[in-house]
């Protein structure tokens, strides 16, 4: 092959495949095993796709696909860390953004750049589009656990009081999202899924 | 919940869930199990976002995008068909439009006819955004083939000339990336790792 770009565009496209190794927390509905970190990103890419309707402010819907799409890649180095672990999540910082430099920088310079640059948006959680990112990354696995009987609350203990303070930056984005997370945290309680 | 039309988007984005468990005949490269239709389907967001350049005529890179998000979906009624049973495929065509029909029909109507639209689209293959994205859709498990030294072609017997004429529709919509899919199948029958 004689294009350096687009060997290192393949390369790039090459190594994504090691994302769909990463497994999450939450396991898809009805399923017994659970979910990896590429399948997640693409129902975000699609729960963007259909709720940018509810953001407080117009979001570039173009824009927030992309970086749901992007946003979790880094944990091919650095792994995926569980909301709840607090402390776990702290560290994390330095380690992802040494794998955004590495895995984006597998590019050519200018994607690179621009990836790097959505990333970087997406955490700092201040754009329009990232925050409302940042509230479909929250709602999807609330929406999961709860239609799993509250499986990964179960399994680590988690209550409430959790969920609620992990989830309230929803409504930094949408108000109507975060009252539809509300619904669903009183209801999980109530159904005896999470401990109250 | 009272926003009836917040239900229904809810109701087809849990729908979407069991995407992740169609299997492919594709393993993602160095990984010991078959890739499901939802990972796929990121990984074919990605390459259009990366790869839109080669297109031969402009392509629309958000339409693109939303279009391979969603081509596979169908898959959640009518399965998987692999790209070399020919007949299976010709049978396919009915089941997955009923599967259209009833996985979008979850969504408020507007939604849902945007949705059937794309993916439509996509199925007759002749806008350029449509052509573009099958041609990604052919040169992902080509590359991932390749590089796992023809896994899926030694195990389902596949000859050159099946891999030459599946995937020679790229050329309808990048010369340069049909040049580089000739480039992996040429190299492949001379690796050992597909039939002359």
């Amino acid at each position: 092959m004689q294009n350096e770009r687009l060997s290192q565009q393949i390369a790039f496209l090459l190594e994504l495949d090691k994302l769909k190794r990463v497994l999450r927390r939450t396991k898809p509905v009805g399923s017994e095993r659970y979910e990896d970190s590429a399948e997640h990103s693409w129902h975000l890419a699609m729960m963007a796709l259909l709720l940018a309707e509810y953001a407080d402010e117009t979001v570039n819907v173009s824009r927030v696909i992309q970086m749901v799409l992007i946003h979790d890649i880094v944990e091919i180095d650095a792994g995926d860390t569980f909301l709840y672990d607090t402390a776990a999540r702290q560290q994390k910082q330095l380690e992802e953004a040494a794998a955004a430099q590495r895995i984006f920088g597998l590019l050519p310079p200018d994607q690179a750049t621009t990836l790097v640059d959505l990333w970087q948006e997406f955490e700092a959680r201040e754009s329009v589009d990232a925050r409302f990112a940042y509230a479909l990354d929250r709602l999807m696995p609330l929406l999961q656990n709860y239609h799993n009987a509250g499986y990964t609350w179960q399994e680590n203990g988690i209550h409430k009081a959790q969920v609620w303070e992990a989830n309230q930056r929803i409504s930094d984005s949408s108000i109507q999202l975060w009252h539809f997370a509300q619904h669903l945290i009183h209801d999980a309680v109530e159904r005896g899924y999470l401990r109250p």
